[in-house]
């Protein structure tokens, strides 16, 4: 998966072993130079998605390009990360980014998200979510932006289907990439039986499923399992759960985006258990 | 707001004298050709929302662009609808659409759909979504599919702040353009104010809200007022409502995409008015 091209070059998959070449302070990685070949590091940008990086302090920071305008804008993040800040034009960006990316005057170079692993979730009392071959960046994106705005534990997907942590979907998750670990697993139907073993109730969300979402009786540790638009979950995957259950619209329209799904699973499911804990109604 | 310019055209804000005039079965709007400079024309492209033109049958037919194995999947609808069917290949779609357009092998020329008017809510009982200054198409056209999804009476946004009726928006919209009538107003507040006198509950949605949107007694008619992210409802607007409400967010990040927002409300507030109807839990 290593490229030797030189220029810029899309962020790649996050993997432990990015991390610790990238933290190796006696590599390449701390040059701006060396950013553009390095394949440990990655690119953040936008506005939300590297102020988040900055704050949170999950990444090493290599170096910040940024405009006069949006270094202002962030100074408090700069001043606190202690980031090292090399003034550009938002053509500069561009050039370097492509004309698509919508940068907002900032991109960062730090080192990749160490990938969380299922065991580390052996003693959680929360949600997760569990991804079914939902592939299109935008849409992953804007699901870890959710799952961070619900304070999930982690997103659970497979190496092969899920798209790179690009750019593309690191500004669609608005900075919930720093918030919420990603566990990449080869094989979900596995990844569903350790979390049965670690106690979680599995529910998959099915347009067939006999029973609405609000009739499931939920309980956490809990997993909340999807498929991508218009497939839904594969059978094995369907098989491992414990419940499935359904999204009632009660419109003509009978589908939504897998990203707008799950967002109003997750706030339904949230709610519920707030409910059951004697939370607020 | 004409144009002369011959050649691909972009589709314009629909309006009622748009209706009329595309209606005239004497105009030049029957011609296809003509259909490229007749500004009382829509393209609408893209398999759900060509699909759901054909179905539901609210707007003037003209002639159907697909691809052959596209008109085949459509072959039902075509029939039923009675639309001239003209094969074209999908570079043929690309060179007229422009390369960015997502247009799956379809693209249908129609008639503009009416707008509705305010009055039309009079005798209302359902829920209306009302938009404040949400510009953006994409956002606005699945704000229009998750409308339709839950059954929405009609979405109200003003003309000045409003995206054109665009193919993007179409798109977005998955096909709940067909389904969820859009009432174009000049003020936000006088239309609030008409809402209030038909009896409508006004529910802003409003990170600062006091209270969260689960903890709200709701009824209908219902009328649901959303900003866009990051502005939030204007100060006037705030104040026309009869109460305001946040949407709460356990995790760290604490906003989301106005169109997300907008599902995660709307099923929080579908839910409660069934739960008090006695409907399903």
């Amino acid at each position: 998966m290593r490229s030797d091209r030189r220029g810029p070059r899309p962020p790649r998959l996050e993997t432990k072993d990015a991390e610790r070449v990238a933290r190796n302070p006696r590599g390449r990685a701390h040059e701006s130079a060396a950013a553009r070949v390095d394949p440990h590091l990655t690119f953040v940008y936008g506005f939300h998605p590297v102020r988040e990086a900055l704050r949170v302090g999950r990444r090493r920071l290599v170096r910040l390009h940024a405009t006069k305008e949006a270094a202002d804008r962030l100074s408090t993040e700069i001043a606190a990360a202690r980031v090292p800040v090399n003034l550009v034009t938002s053509q500069d960006l561009s050039v370097r980014l492509g004309a698509q990316a919508v940068h907002q005057g900032v991109l960062l170079e730090a080192g990749a998200l160490e990938a969380g692993d299922i065991s580390d979730l052996a003693q959680s009392g929360g949600i997760v979510l569990v991804l079914d071959q939902v592939t299109d960046p935008h849409n992953f994106g804007a699901i870890v932006r959710t799952a961070a705005a619900f304070g999930l534990e982690a997103l659970i997907t497979t190496h092969r289907h899920s798209p790179q942590i690009s750019g593309v979907l690191a500004k669609a998750a608005s900075g919930g990439l720093e918030y919420v670990p990603l566990i990449n697993v080869t094989n979900l139907a596995r990844a569903l039986d350790t979390l049965g073993e670690y106690g979680f109730s599995r529910v998959g969300l099915d347009s067939e499923a006999p029973k609405p979402l609000e009739a499931i009786a939920l309980s956490t540790p809990l997993a909340l399992v999807l498929g991508a638009e218009g497939q839904g979950l594969r059978r094995l995957t369907r098989e491992k759960c414990d419940v499935l259950a359904r999204l009632d619209l009660p419109g003509p329209v009978k589908s939504l985006n897998v990203s707008k799904a799950c967002a109003i699973a997750l706030a339904l499911v949230s709610g519920a258990l707030r409910q059951q804990m004697g939370g607020r109604p």
